[in-house]
């Protein structure tokens, strides 16, 4: 095959497409437009959409010129918390607070456990951009899991900044990864969580890798931070878009620095993406098309793809970052975590 | 588990995550945005992309007011012809022209052959808004594919309007389809295209059920047409950042009226989004951030994972519509056809 003729050939497949000449350069002007709630989202999606007001990308981006880290982190923590016990109820898990090695974690089991997942084990990391998510509130999405696939879930409540920066969060991982491996096969443990979890996950496997110690049978980077950077092309095309995230500067921009504490953004346990990918295990992603993430997820798919890796990519129409999160009575939610469990069945030992 | 409990839960996760208020209601007016050259594609496609004009769409809606469907069909083959006895040539394939019970055909066949595929035959329907494309410019893509393969095409030349609307097209593919099953299992054929000739593929697929015939083994889905209604979502916020499409409204919505001469335009034969995936067979698809047809992608992936089809879904950072087809020494190219190999490889009979 010469690639010298390709550019001929080119031009002769999809007649259709002609293009016309505007504004050029490296920066293209993308002008204001009226976007329709979306009719082919779910029901449920579309009503949440229709019901939220647009965002306000620079109302946004004032609110977060000046950030208190600890007053934010204290008014968050207090807002959201639900008591343990009331979340294991009514998602029939039990919640068992502990400590491995000074990493405080949350131990999450099931009322009834998958005969496939008998000795398998889901070790979860949560979200809220390095920053927020800690104790009680890190525990919720590591319950759904561990109840839509009757699987043991671990919940690593791992260490954050102002306190705590980069790389406390992936030491504590792999504290608590190298204790339950003396009890748990590597193929029989998945990883996983949303967003900065998603993030974190990619970033401690790139860790095992480095440190010699086997990779878990399987990941779930839910729309991963996988790039602590502005690369991402939909961190502008969707910025406005996405009702959840907004926009990348202020507070994410602000919390990636944060984190990072003077580190190289592109480091790869830092902005996993950057990384190899040559002996991760299958990997299952889940992003939308208003996701500010999008671009970090698909990516990510890429790299594990061209390097051989099972990894399986699921974009929901209309949906913004980590919107299945949000609405787990939705279709987007039951079949992200619907179709978790039987990827975690295919591919845990 | 009870659902009622969920939104107390849901405000739990990711507690990053605020909404602002702005404006509100149906319709969201997204702001006008500087988009740069997208860093986190591959060097080929990002110096495409600088290399471009930005799309202008009012423009481009002029360009279509008025449309002289045949001076613009004459125009465009005779400005795209290239020799198929070159287009073989350079791409190592003999090509030969024929017809089957009336229909306009061309086989496609590589110089060497997988021997996975001795008893394998690639369908090929090609691209161009349902009105264009057709005659010697229908074989590129079915060359790329046969080469890349190692599998015997057959391109189908299917009727298109003004002369011959729906259903032609979708009658042509069948009468095709029928002919060929007489020596080669179903099993062991794929059906397969790019744009319109994705979405025709998933429709051709819809009337093969309906009319009892065995399905294929693997469809190709390449950013397929899949609805000719103004719904996806990306048609709306991918506007003018889709170098190849650029907008819907113009020439594409002209396009799907005169295809469709009159019918609904969710019929399934039509908009294939709309039946229902539940006999369908393994199916690869592809499309880009940037593409126009990126939900009409999605909402077809999502169908049929949820109708428990398997399906592979494959999104390039950054890319417009079919962008993988006019550089095939890009590595979205390359990686569409070689990962397409494999998916033919194992799900091929």
């Amino acid at each position: 095959m010469r690639m010298a003729f390709y550019p001929a050939i080119a031009s002769l497949l999809l007649v259709c497409c002609t293009v016309v000449a505007g504004d050029s350069g490296n920066k293209w002007t993308i002008s204001k437009r009226l976007v329709p709630a979306p009719m082919g989202a779910s029901e449920v999606l579309r009503n949440a959409i229709i019901a939220t007001p647009a965002p306000d990308v620079r109302q946004r981006l004032k609110n977060f010129e000046k950030i208190d880290w600890g007053a934010m982190k204290r008014a968050r923590a207090a807002s959201r918390t639900f008591p343990l016990s009331d979340l294991g109820k009514y998602l029939n898990v039990e919640i068992r607070s502990d400590e491995i090695n000074g990493v405080k974690v949350h131990h999450v089991i099931p009322s009834e456990i998958d005969p496939k997942f008998n000795n398998a084990l889901f070790l979860y990391l949560h979200g809220g951009a390095y920053v927020f998510g800690a104790g009680d509130n890190s525990v919720s999405e590591a319950a759904v899991i561990s109840n839509t696939s009757k699987i043991r879930a671990l919940s690593v409540d791992y260490r954050m900044p102002p306190a705590d920066p980069f790389p406390a969060a992936v030491d504590d991982v792999v504290t608590v990864y190298r204790h339950v491996l003396k009890t748990t096969a590597a193929k029989s443990i998945a990883i996983g969580g949303t967003s900065a979890g998603g993030g974190l996950s990619l970033a401690a496997v790139h860790q095992f890798i480095s440190l010699n110690l086997d990779v878990p049978g399987a990941i779930y980077a839910g729309t991963p931070w996988s790039d602590l950077t502005k690369t991402g092309d939909t961190l502008y095309t969707n910025e406005g878009l996405d009702r959840i995230l907004v926009t990348y500067d202020g507070l994410l921009k602000a919390a990636a620095l944060l984190y990072a504490d003077g580190n190289d953004l592109k480091n790869p346990l830092l902005s996993p993406v950057y990384g190899s990918f040559d002996k991760f295990p299958p990997t299952y992603l889940v992003t939308g098309t208003r996701d500010l993430f999008l671009s970090d997820t698909v990516r990510v798919h890429r790299k594990l793809r061209t390097a051989g890796i099972v990894a399986d990519l699921n974009v929901y129409e209309a949906l913004s970052h980590a919107g299945y999160v949000y609405n787990p009575a939705s279709p987007e939610s039951q079949q992200t975590y619907g179709e978790m469990r039987e990827f975690l069945r295919t591919h845990l030992q």
